[in-house]
């Protein structure tokens, strides 16, 4: 097995452990008037983070781990695993199986490793920097970002408008005044989407690290690109605006429309 | 057999059918260039629509037929079928498997019968006015909808901001200050979330009547109250706003908020 491969099968090893500690708690009964640090939600996120950094850090014990609960263990390391236990917290609370579980890689900062994983359907997308991503489901859908080679054909996707500030709000619409269509909601998945070619633009923000890491890999794996909205790939430290596309060519086209209004 | 089993049992045979055909058609690879009216969607929804009919004239030929596609067969018929081979167009068309087909029967225009079914998942809900709502899926949830007295601990969903137009606008924004969390995108899928106890709100608008004819029942079926924004029953002609509640409690809060303000 070579070091990629030992990365790879113990990011699926995480997401397996995250996605059996998460199960359970799907559509559990709930109490409306729960408070938010004693909710299953809460509970299923820490409990599957505190198992993936087992994972890891039992293979691997010289790597950096930032995730979203328990914060980043060993900073200085060149290697860095990066968890989302429960992408989509909205989704997950209200029963839809649209969120993901995100285990990615950084090697000084770039990502080279992701996995988005659906634990309720059980579809995985599994991408590795210069080879090509890989899909597993019992849905359907093949890897790989369809043509699109204009905004007024393109499929706009973006998780919900309460994400965009008041700066960004109009800059955004004006992206999607200029597409096909828009759909909303999706988290992680929507990424997942536009790898199997269903998706063509997915713009965003308040994108912390640990959202982005692992798309960035699964998306450009599928021949799609993942920047911010100025167009500058992401490294850690990137954020929180993020622009997906599936065709390439549209990549200028979006980034023009993003872009602050001249005064 | 009763003649209210042999409807249930028509919807639900008329369900299958439609899945039959959608199914080949989710996650097909698109060109994003194909035309509208030649694509796959249009295909897929066209002729489930013309299955569901055959279905239905079958087994009850004196029966009424309304349907998004094909239009209003029997006007004058007392018992009215009301279908939607695809509710949530933009879910299908971009590989999410929270679109619904549904199929509802309205007596003297009030519906009497309502299913909600997700071809690709396996979850289908049934409800049949006063009987307790089933539900049968792969994923979890039991129906009944949950105890939620007031809107501050309240989750709230809606499919799209496009659906609501600039009066309707800041009356939503209203109900939408004043609850906990907000979810985008569901179409049918959210009110049968709610129906699970998952959700406890939604607040839609654009609403024909095959969009909200079958979640009356399933939604009643399980404890709560589908009406429109003034808190009226819906009936044939009635729409375009649809505001479920899982909480009865919670409806006169809800419908205070929706009101037009006073000038």
């Amino acid at each position: 097995m070579t070091e990629l491969q030992a990365w790879v099968a113990a990011a699926e090893a995480a997401a397996d452990v995250a996605g059996a500690v998460i199960r359970p708690f799907f559509r559990a009964s709930l109490d409306a008037t729960q408070k938010e640090d004693r909710s299953p939600v809460t509970i299923a996120d820490r409990t599957a983070e505190q198992a993936m950094r087992a994972v890891l850090a039992e293979r691997f014990p010289g790597h950096g781990i930032l995730g979203e609960e328990f914060g980043l263990d060993r900073p200085e390391a060149a290697l860095r695993w990066v968890l989302d236990p429960i992408d989509g917290t909205r989704a997950f609370i209200t029963g839809r199986p649209v969120f993901g579980t995100l285990v990615a890689l950084l090697r000084d900062g770039v990502p080279v490793l992701g996995v988005i994983d659906q634990p309720i359907t059980g579809e995985r997308w599994v991408g590795v920097l210069g080879e090509s991503t890989r899909f597993r489901g019992p849905f359907g859908g093949r890897p790989g970002c369809r043509p699109c080679p204009a905004l007024a054909q393109a499929e706009l996707s973006c998780t919900s408008p309460a994400m965009l500030d008041a700066e960004e709000t109009p800059r955004w619409q004006r992206l999607a005044g200029a597409v096909r269509r828009v759909s909303w909601g999706g988290d992680c998945y929507a990424y997942g989407l536009l790898a199997l070619g269903q998706l063509d633009l997915v713009a965003e923000s308040e994108m912390k690290p640990w959202d982005w890491a692992a798309l960035v890999p699964v998306v450009e794996g599928a021949g799609g690109r993942v920047t911010d909205w100025d167009g500058e790939p992401l490294r850690a430290g990137s954020g929180p605006r993020v622009l997906a596309v599936g065709d390439r060519s549209l990549l200028p086209k979006a980034i023009a429309l993003l872009a602050v209004p001249r005064r």
